[in-house]
């Protein structure tokens, strides 16, 4: 069973009306449920507690949430304010920027009352188009994992965080080129990591098991050990921000895993979109990281022995705290960026040979 | 307040009413509590349950359970079954190995009759030896701190797991060297990771704040960042196994610290006693990995929101889990070694000049 990630959900032809529902990641995988935004705050709100996560996902979330805030008043202030709002959300993901650019540039050319409709539409065609990409990031991935597979005769991968269908509109980047390579009958077996604090491994195998792929889940710290034993040939991860150099931010913890590939010899891919390349970011010390609250580590949620969704405290809360989101892998340890226009190697002459357009970005 | 790691309490002057108490580390630091192993099966429980855990106390409680077990009974098939049931309980830490052994050979020249109260001799002069070793980690280890600190006017450190003095006798191996510098006026903090699956990392927080030791917790994953950042002058990790050529047996997730200590240029330094060097192990790969239940990850204990120590389920039950519990850091990414001999290269040369008795054992 596949289920669509975000639905655009037109509650009635009123613009007042409309409403977009999204999967409440926070609740998984214990419970699926879905929340429904019907407005800027909604939105916001959504991205920021992570109830929608993935560079992706929240790029579309965003313009979206611009939508919802002009259908219910279509002016200038609440245009700036709700860009201000939205864009103030998460700081590292730079899609979230870059969907918001395009909805002001597309704005810009309509006039003022007509802006909800329109907006709306540039959501959706947001909305199509990463579905889109997704599904060549797949394709151009899966050309990559083919020679490994055959090779081998059977496809070992590790993951880190969720960079599947969750994570964008459908299929996903990193998990693209995995959920292909299934499709095309490879006999692909996925390392999961349990990506802590925030545990976005679950996600991984949540959706993993829907699709109905082979999976393991193992502690972040065990990535190292299988590397080391020839238990992967590929490593395959998202991206939040890819620099005009190719240095990469992704969740934390990816750097480790692209330093214990480099030393198994075992290539380590980044699957992503035009929208999260940052061709204005020289390289990865220009990418701002998020620092998030010391209660993602301090207090783990799950289910209960009465099978009920609840917490521990794990860590005192006096403890102190420090829990950067991402982290940056440079450019010499990333064997290929995957994008939908094929795969380039990670330097600016291969993202730049990709997308001329690029260089008066 | 400093508290005693193992009490080796006499209950009773008749060698069958001994005990040892040891505090129940799966506990802590949601709460400090004790428990009396009376017989060979308490110690093991407490070894393999890792009520006792960390290398050198590993070793000095299976001492502690032959003795108990040739109190009940002084015969040669207890004294067999006894090591054997010892030496079953954990894999990979080769003190227990050591500790078996040098109580062997203790007891092959002791009249049957007589070898219990020999057993509780020999366990307790390993206890005694296991204090003076890891002080005089402390010494040598602060030796090679001392400049960083010089360098910078302060220290920042960081360690994995537990190697202090809850997986010693007393002081610790990696955080022996921490305590020494923090107690000779040095402004040393230590960055301390949850090390999942087992959170090992909330006992070292939890012993550096009896000592008044600043720190901060992160996940396992941001150490790259950290690293990266320059926010780390060195690692100090203990040691579960050393081959004779220097590579590092440790908690799994020391190998990704190791890697990205080498990329930021900062030392990485192993801290371990002699009986932690297996000469007899000619490299890291002839060294077993444990490999645990996979519901350690599955299952996150804590403390839930009444206060009481309770426990949730973050993984489903029927994920597939691999969780080994160690991984090898390869001699080539190890500064040095801190022994109570001194410190040396990581290389065979290295630990046959601090123990030339080595090379014959």
């Amino acid at each position: 069973m596949k289920i669509n990630n975000i639905a655009t959900r037109t509650i009635s032809p009123a613009a007042e009306a409309r409403a977009v529902d999204v999967i409440d990641q926070t609740a998984l995988p214990h419970a699926y449920r879905t929340v429904r935004l019907s407005s800027l705050e909604d939105a916001a709100h959504a991205i920021r507690s992570m109830q929608v996560r993935g560079a992706p996902l929240i790029g579309v979330t965003a313009a979206y949430g611009l939508a919802l805030a002009l259908a219910r008043k279509d002016d200038d202030a609440t245009l700036s304010a709700a860009i201000a709002t939205l864009a103030a959300t998460r700081p590292t993901a730079v899609n979230l920027r870059w969907a918001l650019a395009r909805m002001q540039s597309r704005l810009a050319v309509v006039p003022t009352g007509a802006r909800a409709e329109a907006a709306w539409q540039e959501a959706a065609t947001i909305a199509e188009e990463d579905v889109d990409h997704c599904r060549r990031i797949g394709d151009h991935g899966l050309a990559l994992l083919r020679p490994l597979a055959e090779k081998r005769g059977r496809l070992d991968l590790m993951t880190h965080c969720n960079a599947g269908w969750l994570a964008t509109v459908d299929f996903g980047t990193a998990l693209a080129p995995i959920y292909a390579a299934f499709d095309a009958g490879i006999d692909v077996r996925v390392w999961v990591s349990e990506t802590r604090p925030r545990n976005q491994g679950l996600l991984t195998a949540w959706e993993l098991k829907q699709h109905g792929v082979p999976h393991t889940l193992i502690a972040d710290n065990a990535a190292g050990l299988l590397l080391s034993r020839g238990e992967v040939d590929a490593v395959i991860v998202g991206a939040d921000r890819i620099a005009a150099n190719g240095d990469v931010a992704n969740k934390v913890g990816t750097y480790l895993k692209a330093l214990a590939a480099r030393e198994a010899r075992v290539p380590f891919y980044v699957a992503a979109p035009r929208s999260t390349i940052d061709f204005a970011c020289l390289d990865g010390n220009a990418i701002p990281i998020e620092e998030r609250n010391g209660d993602e580590l301090r207090v783990v949620p799950g289910v209960d022995s009465s099978g009920l969704t609840g917490s521990v405290r794990q860590f005192p809360a006096d403890e102190a705290v420090v829990n950067p989101a991402f982290d940056i892998t440079p450019a010499r340890l990333v064997s290929a960026i995957i994008t939908e226009r094929g795969s380039c190697a990670a330097t600016p002459e291969g993202l730049l040979n990709l997308y001329p357009e690029g260089s008066h970005a």
